[in-house]
């Protein structure tokens, strides 16, 4: 869920500019029932009367998935290059904002102005099309913010790595003061390789193959895609694209002229028609997502087209840290059905987007710049690659959430700790992580549920017996008896037995009762439940 | 969680012998709150007259777990080795259930009759003392059942591999018929390595280290107990055992005298008091387990004892397929503490429990079984080692859980599918899997829930207003109303317009109260909640 935000001008006036406003995904450890996290920024939105400008540095969900969310309450200039752009404005007008949000900018040496920023565009390799690094000059000195990169010399979409034009960009003025670097494949010791080295092994991966063959990759990996889909024409078969993501990425890069000679593809319907063994389908869900085409079809059909014995599935993909149950039940589903599943073969079939460790360290000796911020990956990463930069003699610091860092001298400066933290969007509400919702939800999911209902009437007195719901708890325990009866004896003894001042305070009585509850509960099956209490008071006329 | 199950006699009248009764653990996603999850055994208590006895190969959780929570409803002898024994009895003993429950045996020559079923105890090595596997002489024919195992000649802790024992086991009378055999590593390509071979490693890796040293394996293994000790005692460190479970399988281990030779270790209490860099802490939480000694350092003291900046911490384990989020937590945890954590660095100081596939095929030619059946492992793993017993002649089957195979004839032939499924341990209750605990716990965590209590008077009008309560929802939404003030009014509105037949209905009053809390919450919050509605009704004296 990055989110960048570069300032300057005197202290606490600096104009500001942000760069991404991406998202996280949920899990039900820690978030249950929440569609997307991202980062909170009140405080941006407390100072939103210092912002210049929004630049988005790719499409990923990481990158630009907030900007729906966010936007409406920051409503400044969006600056991206016209894929992202165009991803951008798709999300923007789903969310009901003006299609004109989002301006198309073109790569350097094209500069956009922001209050005391000049920033460029330049284009570097990811898994996506147009990553960009942003060159941003102030009158302090020029930052590169790289965004999410690796050096390939042949991108098989977009364009290669440019090490002329990174070194005009080095030598420039005062070359480069700050370098804010990716930092996700620093533990990878090896050179990244190019996306082109896949070509072939794919393709003769699926020439060799005898039935149906099912390929998953991230929708956004259009280059990829490009791959598999010539692999797959070269093998004699049909194409078909599954899944809403993957066909709404490959639409807007060729509506936008990033990718072209992408072989043409077969709709859902044609493809039930074609034989299995003339048949290559591009799914969305290579990191297990439940609801995406290869779960779906890891369940049974799909859109009519099945996988059976003798098929083969393909994961051109590697898996996130995290989803590995999600995926490990995927396989076993087709291991029950009788169908191969094939990964990435120690990288036969599957490229990182992101530089690896001697990747980054030719960024570095290209770039030779006085401070080093790592970005992009959990602290273990960002610490290793300051350590790497500090074994070189730049200066490095690792600034965690809410670090504001003074890059004006020889060395980064921490100055100040940002309050942040995380705000879920839940259903269509933007909530705060700290507001108590997911908590009360953890609990009922770990505890279950007892609900009390009591009357009490005009005289201070009982009206029936109390009423007892259980949610989420067994009905039975030790004793075998009815829970709920347990309960609502135990709450009726107990009003019968309280005074009169006990039953006229709401606390007193609202407390007596869950400790019954719960005391009941723990007795017959070792919970302690979270307990609603809700008193009725019925009014003299 | 393993049970598996032999038979021999008449159809429908065999003889029955129980192999292992173990848990597997529970996790958010699919069972909140719940504290193990067991085999639904109610198959084996509907033929509890039919059950011989039970036997335990190894005292891992997913072997020996379910005996406490089991046993009670068979009530059959138990055998096992002497330290399975101990830490089966510990199990019960805690449960309330006798001391002589579980019988000690001798491996191999001893032989335990148990009906027509004559069992015995073969050592073969594996991540914990004493795992053996079985060889059960039936009037049918010879079955080896492995249990957990890899193929170790000097195994630091219990017995050699030894393939004269198991060539004689091979050629005994008409050789082995059927061979059930673990399947965890199959897909590993390697030969499986000796946990002798981490002496070295490990004594040069915790030589060569300044500050505190803590590592961390299973709590069981305590072969890699005793080397690490001894690593840690060589370069003149104190040894000090953090974590209940780990301490109690030393001891037991000691007890039994399964484990000789163990350098002698100090409490907590003293470690405090010594250098930090002639430490060694031993813990618990390999897993990344919330409440075990690696968390707990992870987030700051523990027992008086904390890691700094110049500390290591060694994973001399892999992270179990699923747990890989609560391992990434606490290693980025300790980053932010300046702690270096070392993981497995491919082998070098963790070795696996399990035969790989050159092992397995070992076993197959050593034991030349006519069937095979996989067992221990995913659909996957089961999948593969049957492609791999068909490949060279050996009928191989399959059997999922509830599968009954006849193994009489020349090839395994499935008879019949036994209703099985998962019982789950929650708090001290045992429930069913399909009982709709759980599910109602995921439905209140994903959706929030919403409470409506309403009074309904003598005359069938509504008493007051209704009452609504959120738990895990939003308290506002797009309006940036009160949500809960929305759902009430709206209610209020649909009772005064409620005909006097529809607030004569429990059922009727329910769907329309629900229908509407559900509405309100769509508009406002884009979220259908999970809904409780209490009618109370006042009948007249």
């Amino acid at each position: 869920m990055n989110a960048y935000v570069y300032g300057y001008g005197p202290e606490g006036k600096e104009r500001l500019i942000v760069v991404d406003l991406g998202v996280t995904f949920p899990d039900m450890d820690s978030t249950p029932g929440v569609d997307l996290i991202m980062a909170d920024l009140s405080w941006l939105e407390e100072n939103v009367d210092r912002i210049e400008a929004i630049f988005i540095t790719h499409a990923h969900e990481d990158h630009i998935g907030a900007l729906p969310h966010w936007w409406p309450r920051l409503r400044k200039p969006v600056y991206a290059r016209k894929f992202t752009a165009k991803i951008g404005t798709m999300k923007l007008e789903e969310a009901g904002h003006p299609s004109d949000t989002v301006t198309v900018v073109e790569p350097r040496p094209q500069v956009i102005e922001a209050g005391p920023f000049k920033v460029q565009f330049v284009p570097l390799s990811h898994s996506i099309p147009e990553s960009s690094a942003l060159v941003i000059d102030t009158p302090a000195g020029r930052i590169v913010h790289t965004g999410d990169f690796k050096l390939d010399g042949n991108p098989v979409v977009g364009e290669p790595f440019d090490p002329l034009l990174w070194h005009e960009i080095a030598h420039e003025g005062q070359g480069v003061k700050v370098l804010v670097c990716d930092s996700t494949n620093v533990f990878s010791p090896q050179p990244g390789r190019s996306e082109a080295t896949l070509a072939e092994p794919l393709r003769d991966f699926i020439a060799a193959q005898k039935g149906m063959v099912v390929a998953t990759t991230f929708a956004s990996n259009v280059a990829r895609l490009k791959t598999l889909a010539e692999a797959g024409r070269a093998a004699g078969r049909s194409i078909c694209l599954l899944g809403r993501a993957m066909k709404k990425m490959v639409a807007a890069a060729e509506e936008t002229g990033v990718l072209t000679g992408m072989p043409g593809t077969i709709p859902a319907e044609a493809a039930v028609e074609v034989p299995r063994d003339n048949l290559l389908l591009l799914v969305t869900g290579s990191q297990g997502e439940r609801r995406a085409a290869t779960a779906q079809l890891s369940r049974g059909k799909y859109l009519g087209l099945e996988m059976k014995e003798g098929d083969t599935f393909l994961f051109s993909s590697r898996v996130i840290p995290g989803n590995e149950r999600g995926v490990i039940r995927i396989i076993n589903n087709f291991s029950e059905m009788g169908v191969d599943v094939v990964d990435d073969q120690g990288g036969l079939y599957h490229v990182s987007g992101h530089a690896n460790r001697p990747d980054l360290e030719a960024v570095h000796d290209l770039l030779r710049p006085k401070i080093l911020i790592p970005m992009h990956g959990e602290h273990r990463h960002l610490r290793k690659h300051a350590k790497i930069g500090t074994a070189k003699g730049i200066a490095s610091e690792v600034a965690t959430n809410g670090t504001m860092v003074d890059l004006t001298g020889d060395r980064p400066k921490v100055v100040e700790y940002i309050e942040t933290g995380r705000s879920y969007l839940d259903g269509s509400a933007l909530i705060g992580a700290m507001d108590g919702v997911v908590r009360d939800r953890i609990r009922m999911a770990l505890n279950g549920l007892v609900l009390i209902t009591v009357i009490i009437d005009e005289d201070e007195q009982p009206l029936g017996e109390p009423w007892v719901e259980l949610m989420g708890l067994p009905s039975r325990g030790r004793t075998g008896a009815d829970l709920t009866q347990q309960i609502e004896e135990e709450l009726t003894d107990f009003l019968e037995r309280a005074s009169v001042k006990m039953i006229a305070s709401d606390d007193k009585l609202d407390e007596g009762m869950r400790r019954i509850a719960r005391q009941v509960a723990m007795e017959e099956i070792g919970k302690k439940p979270e307990v609603v209490v809700v008193v009725s008071r019925l009014v003299a006329d």
